[in-house]
């Protein structure tokens, strides 16, 4: 760094003259004086009339090459007291920042990826069961024992649709979630389409995960549930900040309850398995205690149990999401964790099922205890009762945790919306720990939002759940689909792929239309509602910054030589400062016209007199002509704008400068003693286009440096 | 008009340099070539290089004379549905805007003067005997008979005090307030107390006076007592609205209900001491009910029932406040005025006390009825008893309506401590109407402040009042003295004037004190202690002026030759809005630099690739440096700020001028869009001195003309 600044430390003059501009070296200095302003002032420099680059001699910046800086730390250290105060707090909340280039070092391990990214679809292993068997015992106890196959049927779909996600990893390897694999191969509309539907789920998983969690804890502790809401914002808040600590950071925190909850999950299993089979020779279908059937056991009800069931798949489409979070290689890394997860899911709805079935464990209608509680009680029993409430606890800690997978992939699904100018530009950039900052924190607005309107009881959103999910799976699918047949002829085993594919995409649809239909009423309206309205906002966001990026145009045209300057200074009285500003224009413009606004007749004369004593004694080269306006309904702003209008008409070729004093103070409370004419200028000025306003900024001589607000 | 327009319709260029700038036509016109912008541009007008006026013709303006335009009605004509409509509602609630020449007919005739300037002081009646009754029970029935002597010394005092004002209306034309007065003659800080003093009081009576109209309005109709604060708040608003109407309209709107107390007050004192003196020969000292001492008769007891007494003559300044506000000639109309409102103040006050002694009228504890309710109840009895009610009524007008000499001359003190810059220059703007609307809105919120904060109910706030009356009228009495002392060889007659004042000042002077005393545990503490904050209030706005007319300057050279130019353009992308930018800094300067603050690589091979591919596109006089900046943790303020204050470290000379687009969108939302670096590097620039912003306007093209927000 020292030999690049040594580069840079002469004076710049020499250096830029000699190296920075050679093909204009042999320019005629005459074109500059025929355009710019001549050069005579410099004295022995008169010739030199080059543009220069300034090369700052200075710590801040590093030199990388021609005309390119680089900043340092320094360029970024708080400067003011209210900065260092806001630094301080940031670094202990999120963290030292991180440079753009240590965003290699922040992808996730395997082990921590599956935490993060599998939280949400482990932790529905937890209610999947519960939720076939709420729906089957309409029925009548004598058919709870579909449970076991419709769990089967849902774990195959599990595997078709993992492996169907094992084909789109390597395809996609930026990234293949539904958003991006349904616009890639089925148009823009259905990958936007896919993009809303999943945001909708992650932002319901948030609210749910975490009312879910801080009711099981209020049911543990009941003197908290005075402060459910409360509560509820605190977590979403603490989710917030170390999810913006950044991807590997938080990948570490939440390792830990995904493991344990998995640890015990097995436990219970193989420890309620061995005594129920092994012990006892439980059959794996046990005897239900008598509920008689309010309805006969349709094809309907079997369906509507398998719909409900299939939340157990929510979530799994998160690791095809985000692969570019994996460490190097991010696609084998991505497959191999997803595999894991698929088999873990698998194991863990298969072990619980079968417990449920072999306890003969009923859906307690209100929920409370919850069927993984009552089994936990009958397993561990005797020696093994201290593990019920470990288990609990393992079980409350994957529940609220499923939110991190939605932290985990909503911010990057709204960056990718953003690079696609669906959304704005805001969702793309990456903040201190180069996590998407403006997702994390939006995310957990809306969370919090929905938390506050529901008072933390989100069971009326828990149906509004999944419909986006399945639909999102089946447009990622039926685009994998497409993808196969368009690589028909370079890939072998593209039929294979695009069967299973299309398997997977036939599943799915039809889960999602059985969710959709059964579920429609209960508020799954609300997303097919949703969806559409997302869509056009995003299809409008994209419309505004085409267009802009098309027509956007400033009234000035683009040849230095066309542009006519006229420079309009506004005062109030001649002192010193308007005598700077009248400076600043006419050394840029002969064409300067001070205007002066009078509320009354002596006023007029006062300020004529004042002025041509004062051009009396300038030279001749600063004469600048003085417009007095008289405002007989004494409003400072109507004529100024009025005058403006005017020369607009009368010259609609000429660029119109406004120069305005800003006024700095110390104290915002002085702000008050300064009639904000110039301010209410600026704001009316505001949405007239075609006039520049320069802000001559004003301020008291000797004022101790004040920087900071 | 038409005619004035005719004098400038002709081109204008013709017309301003044959007969505009006459002392510089023999200029060479080298010397312009030399400071400013080459013209060649211009063609056949190469050699016209003056600097030129415009005259619009347009007609929003007339032509005055030379250099001087004075804005037509058309002007001030709203130009968008927003604007419309608050002009709409402006004029319904205040009337169309006047026009400052009109102010002579806003002027107050003395009729009307007398009515708005006297209402505080004739309201008094209402209450003033009461107060002297309540101090003096104290010392048992037997000595309140001394309410007759003590109110005819009030009475005295009162003769002095009005002769001495009539003395001060003549010597002060342009309005003898107590500031004036007592600035001029004993110095800026006793006129400051006396300032502070009287807007302390000019408050407390609008927040009391109201509070009282509305106590009294809620007793007779109970159930508005549920609605105090609200009717509270809608009668300030209510005065506010009509003060803001101007001087001469809320003249005609008050005349009405003082003339009607003052009437209904003279007959009830005709009918009650007929009936009492001529009828019934009652004694003038009538006999009380027994009431036992509490306390003996001491002269501190009888100073407190004298000085309680004395808020008869709170509003007695108001007149020589307001001269002003009279019609030509202004002196002699407020002289006689002044004279009048003594002598119906005097004859109802003696009235009243005479009506209460010879109908021995005790003063009731719990304030109701009130002292002259009860007399009214006396007097108007058998056939007359129709004309109680009416009296009431009357009664609760006048104390309602005595707000209305706060708002006559709070705005008119604060219009001077404002010119004199003792208070924000806001307060010195006259409004649409002409009144000081900042003041009338200011004592408003004030007031409304106060409602709110005492729930409506102001018994505390009244041991405030009358403190601020009588130290304001010893210090304009005391300034007198001096006066006339100063005046001595030039005025005959100055040694009786002289001590009229004296008397004047040193009764005041008592009356102020024994308030103070008596009063300062009820709280006029809080005024002794309000009165030095507000004059350090005044001086501290005063030093600040002075500081920023002293001090005040831009980092830029006076003299346009002494300007050294540098440009710079901050550019996200090379498109054509950055492309015009660059055009405008070019065609100012030839030392413009663009910088480009890249966060990758990648950006800055692109970036310097476009820019490239321009530069070699663009004629040479039009090539401009680029710098990109490579900003490793993605801040694009910081790197911009480093950079400009290197450059300004480098160069200290220059006046670096930074050149941003300002993005004009048709709706709010789309700023959303837009992340806002040129706003948040303004908001960033605001507290650095020396550095210039020119804002490029960036709009949509062939975006449907859209002025209002």
């Amino acid at each position: 760094m020292d030999q690049a600044d040594d580069q840079f430390s002469q004076p710049p003059h020499d250096q830029e003259s000699v190296k920075d501009t050679p093909q204009h070296r042999d320019a005629s200095d005459d074109d500059f004086l025929l355009q710019g302003q001549p050069e005579e002032r410099r004295g022995s420099r008169l010739g030199d009339t080059r543009v220069r680059i300034e090369l700052p001699q200075h710590p801040t910046f590093r030199r990388v090459k021609q005309g390119v800086l680089e900043a340092t730390k320094e360029t970024y250290k708080p400067r003011t007291p209210l900065e260092q105060a806001i630094s301080v707090s940031k670094r202990v909340l999120i963290g030292v920042p991180l440079a753009t280039m240590q965003a290699e070092h922040e992808r996730l391990t395997k082990f921590k990826a599956l935490a993060v990214l599998s939280s949400d679809a482990i932790s529905s292993v937890a209610y999947a069961t519960e939720a076939i068997l709420i729906n089957l015992v309409a029925a009548g106890s004598a058919h709870l024992g579909l449970t076991l196959p419709i769990s089967l049927v849902i774990i195959g779909l599990l595997c078709i649709v993992t492996i169907s996600y094992r084909q789109t990893i390597p395809a996609y390897p930026g990234g293949g979630g539904s958003y991006i694999v349904a616009k890639a191969n089925l148009g823009t509309l259905p990958g936007l389409v896919a993009a809303a539907a999943l945001m909708i789920d992650y932002v319901l998983n948030v609210a749910v995960s975490v009312a879910a969690g801080v009711l099981n804890l209020a049911s543990l502790f009941t003197f908290l549930s005075h402060y459910i809401v409360f509560l509820d914002i605190a977590l979403v808040l603490l989710m917030m900040i170390l999810n913006l600590r950044g991807v590997r950071e938080s990948g570490s925190i939440f390792a830990l309850p995904t493991y344990f909850f998995i640890g015990s999950a097995l436990l219970l299993i193989i420890v309620g398995l061995f005594k129920a089979l092994v012990i006892h020779h439980q059959p794996i279908i046990g005897t239900y205690a008598y509920v008689p059937a309010i309805e006969p056991l349709s094809i309907f009800l079997i369906l509507r149990a398998f719909a409900t069931g299939c939340s157990a798949m929510t979530g799994v489409e998160a690791i095809s999401n985000g692969v570019p979070a994996f460490q190097k290689p991010e696609t084998r890394n991505a497959s191999i964790t997803l595999t894991w997860m698929a088999v873990i899911l698998g194991t863990l709805f298969l072990g619980i099922t079968l417990l449920a079935t072999t306890y003969a464990v009923e859906a307690n209608p209100a929920g409370n205890p919850t069927v993984i509680a009552q089994i936990a009680k009958l397993v561990f029993t005797g020696p093994l009762a201290f593990l019920f409430p470990v288990f609990q606890i393992a079980t409350l800690g994957i529940l609220t945790l499923s939110a991190e997978t939605s932290y985990s992939d909503f911010p990057r699904l709204a960056s990718l919306l953003a690079r696609d100018q669906f959304l704005p530009s805001l969702f793309g950039f990456r903040g201190d720990r180069l996590a998407f900052s403006v997702g994390i924190v939006f995310l957990s607005a809306i969370a919090i939002m929905l938390l506050i309107i529901f008072g933390g009881s989100t069971n009326a959103l828990i149906n509004l759940f999944a419909v986006g999910v399945f639909m999102s799976f089946t447009l990622s699918q039926a685009g994998m689909v497409l993808h196969w047949w368009r690589l028909r002829g370079e890939h072998s085993g593209w039929q294979r792929s695009m069967v299973i594919n299309g398997v997977g995409a036939l599943t799915t649809a039809i889960v999602a239309l059985v969710i959709s239909f059964s579920k429609f009423l209960e508020g799954a309206w609300i997303v097919i509602v949703l969806i559409p309205i997302l869509v056009m906002m995003f299809l409008a966001i994209h419309r505004h910054y085409q267009r802009v990026e098309r027509e956007r145009v400033a009234d000035i045209p683009i040849h230095p030589r066309d542009i006519h300057h006229r420079f309009i200074v506004p005062i109030a009285e001649l002192d010193r400062a308007s005598i700077q500003s009248l400076a600043y224009a006419r050394s840029l413009s002969p064409h300067v016209t001070a205007v002066h606004i009078a509320v009354n007749e002596d006023e007029i004369n006062q300020m004529q007199a004042v002025w041509d004593k004062w051009q009396q004694q300038v030279p001749e080269e600063e004469d600048i002509q003085l417009l007095i306006i008289e405002s007989p309904y004494r409003s400072l702003i109507r004529p100024m704008l009025a005058y403006m209008d005017t020369i607009r008409e009368r010259h609609p070729g000429d660029t119109l400068t406004l120069v305005l004093p800003e006024f700095l103070v110390a104290h915002w409370w002085e702000y008050i003693l300064h009639n904000q004419t110039a301010f209410r200028l600026k704001a009316a000025l505001l949405f007239r286009p075609g006039i520049v306003v320069a802000d001559v900024p004003q301020h008291l001589r000797h004022r101790p440096k004040k920087e900071h607000k």
